[in-house]
């Protein structure tokens, strides 16, 4: 007898009520009085448990009983509609087999649930309520976010991760090497010797494919990327780790503006998405982790993003009648204390558009002021930024001065460049940190608690 | 005016038949006399060209005569159905802005264009007909093996990369490090000072999500995986790069006979995608890349696959009237040759199963014969061998007395033991190597090929 799925018996009831059903999974919780007991049974196919009621009918009554959670358990019986019940419905059991009685070592019990623990326990917080609906949510919005793109004519791109250039500043990379780090590195003439290894000379791990994948989309024209991104930062914060994923979409004949226009409704599409397709999640997460997360969420859906020049931010930071920890300046960054400002003030998304050159990447379009870049943010309330963008400087002879005013080596980029000789056009692309939009998403507070096996400074475990 | 998309052109184009319309792309041909001239327009959205016609009523008409191969231009003209000519349409332009005249020093030119040079020009090979085609494909077929595992009830897994559990053998996997590799490593009681680097211990690179996607297939019944995956292996042939992408899906309560179900079916979807959404690029695939392509795919879709012992594929081989190279044995793998055979005597793709236990992973079940495994090779006609899958040992004593046989630390692993000691199940999974699978999709017999920048041992470039 094949197994029913338990998203199926909630989503498609009528097609199995007073059905015999085999069902099989794991013992969330387990009850019992003398002659009869409920099980609460999750498969995994759903973020809700089915409740399974046996008597001492059963055979192994007895052994029902004593069931501890997380045991693995084949149950057949009858699906049947309940009144007046918490449950719509509920299976009476006419057989349970118990597949693996779980050990009763079985670490996550109730009264030790802290994330914190759970993060020690990451082979087995899937299992719990909130995990379950974290990484469903996870795995939901990442297929969303692959359908907007191919939906709106973009070709995926996988930019690979190894390079050799290591033009990004190799003290912020991470090495990989196949030589032996616990011997010795091999020598030649006083330096190290990566003639020995495997690609000739030393390697390193990329901290992004936008430069990769703007090489394809001057060929496919609008393209994008999503893969994991490594990054050895030493920083310990509740919104970095050293391996998390990232989006980064490049669009050809597209300027700032119509990057904006991308952004948002790419957002909004991913949080509808999510929002249609994971209601039990998004209530538990809800009620559970973020009050109010689902107002938020339709909040966001319902806006209009709003577009502030940098210099306009600054200006409405510098009239209010507050005092900052971090002074606004006209040439710096946005501290978290301004995003958080900005984004009540305007009550919504806002995009932060046109910033200071000097505190922004070199491959940025520089504007007609020759202070500024086409450069752009997106700070949403909450979270603050979690998109970065930009129109990508096109001209050859202004993208090579730049790199030279930045200390950027050409000799490694020249394929990069290659692109403003062959075919240049005005183009432009973002990043989005897939992890933050999950925070965002979820209300979960920590980035350790959004991705299944975090990686941070001191810790790599599993 | 907004840029149309030649996409649009080509599958609407009643839509758009004796209107004005812009677009906006790059030139893949141009030819002119006196008096008029015709461009081969490419704007990425779609496989095939835009002709454009253009004559001396233009002012610019002497600069559009000189245009250089991948120029970036958008153009304004009436769209118009062509009678008797080799394209159904054409554009009659108004208007040609040449935004970048791409130098006459670009590489591609018509008699250089062996697949081994455009691997020198990785950053530009996507501008030709076959990238164009094999990186659409390979887009197409991403989201397809999506698109399958979501729509049956899978949850996407993002398993580390990183790691510090050296338990597959620290020989094959990259070592990944902070540390300055320039200098003498950092000692400590004569000792590589691992303390130092940003982990605080030896940190590697995973070559495979397995372990840690089934500690999800427990919480979720059905995950995948589909990320990089880096392998250290000196090997240069046709087939292995030190980075590619791969599928790993875990499904709980499943055996052997199922999991062979659903990666027939799997393969089946995908290639039916493919079939159904890039006609056009199979076509060129077929025509200028490998003869029979269409034919010899379609096939699979219609074929069951044929699912045979181990065993008695070795008394196949034996019996068969050939010379083989190497000689067939029934403790023994099977070469190129012996898979060959089998998926030509068949005439069609074949499941070899229940491998000796002795050539096969330590996780495998071991089957009741106590001498082979349940584990299942997909051998497909011209391929060979393109999934690799196995049920899992779910019995924890079994599991950790074929650890120990195999040398393999169970300390390290505490983790993928729990599984089988807190409601542990009868489950299965497979692997898959994208680029294997692009391989066969696109007949190109190369993996440098299908991925975008390809990483072998000795290059490393771009």
């Amino acid at each position: 007898m094949n197994s029913t799925l338990v998203k199926d018996l909630y989503r498609k009831t009528g097609d199995y009520i007073n059905n015999n059903v085999q069902v099989a999974g794991w013992v969330r919780t387990v009850r019992s009085s003398k002659s009869f007991g409920f099980i609460e049974l999750n498969d995994g196919s759903f973020f809700k448990n089915l409740q399974i009621v046996f008597d001492e009918k059963l055979d192994n009554f007895e052994e029902l009983t004593k069931l501890t959670i997380s045991s693995s358990i084949i149950v057949q019986g009858l699906f049947v509609k309940t009144e007046g019940a918490k449950q719509p419905f509920e299976l009476h059991a006419t057989k349970v087999e118990v597949f693996n009685l779980a050990d009763t070592s079985y670490p996550i019990q109730k009264k030790n649930t802290s994330f914190e623990f759970l993060r020690t326990q990451a082979h087995l917080r899937p299992r719990t309520n909130t995990f379950s609906a974290v990484f469903r949510i996870r795995s939901v919005a990442a297929f969303a976010i692959h359908e907007y793109f191919q939906n709106n004519g973009y070709v995926y791109v996988n930019t690979p991760i190894i390079t050799c250039a290591d033009c990004e500043g190799s003290a912020e990379m991470f090495k990989l090497t196949t030589l032996d780090l616990t011997k010795p590195l091999p020598l030649k003439d006083g330096q190290t010797d990566f003639t020995q290894d495997i690609f000739g000379k030393q390697a390193f791990i990329t901290g992004s494919g936008q430069l990769h994948g703007e090489t394809f989309a001057q060929a496919f024209g609008k393209i994008y990327t999503f893969g994991p991104t490594l990054r050895s930062e030493n920083s310990n914060t509740k919104t970095h780790t050293n391996e998390f994923w990232m989006i980064e979409p490049e669009i050809s004949f597209c300027d700032l503006d119509e990057l904006m226009d991308i952004e948002e409704d790419f957002l909004k599409y991913v949080v509808k998405a999510v929002l249609e397709r994971c209601p039990e999640e998004i209530a538990f997460c809800d009620k559970f982790i973020s009050n109010g997360l689902t107002e938020k969420l339709n909040k966001l859906l319902n806006s209009t993003f709003v577009r502030l020049d940098h210099k306009d931010a600054i200006d409405l930071l510098k009239k209010a009648d507050r005092k900052w920890e971090f002074e606004p300046e006209y040439g710096g960054d946005l501290a978290k204390e301004h995003e958080k400002y900005i984004t009540e003030y305007f009550n919504g998304p806002v995009f932060v558009k046109n910033w200071p050159k000097d505190i922004k990447s070199y491959y940025m379009k520089l504007n007609s002021d020759g202070k500024t870049v086409a450069a752009v943010d997106l700070e949403v309330p909450g979270a603050g930024e979690i998109m970065g963008g930009s129109q990508r400087e096109e001209n050859y002879d202004k993208l090579v001065s730049r790199m030279k005013e930045m200390n950027i080596a050409t000799d490694p980029l020249y394929w990069y460049l290659d692109l403003r000789k062959y075919g240049s056009d005005i183009h432009s692309g973002f990043g989005l940190g897939f992890e933050r939009l999950l925070m965002y998403i979820t209300g979960m507070e920590n980035i350790r608690d959004v991705i299944p096996y975090p990686r941070t400074p001191k810790n790599c475990d599993f």
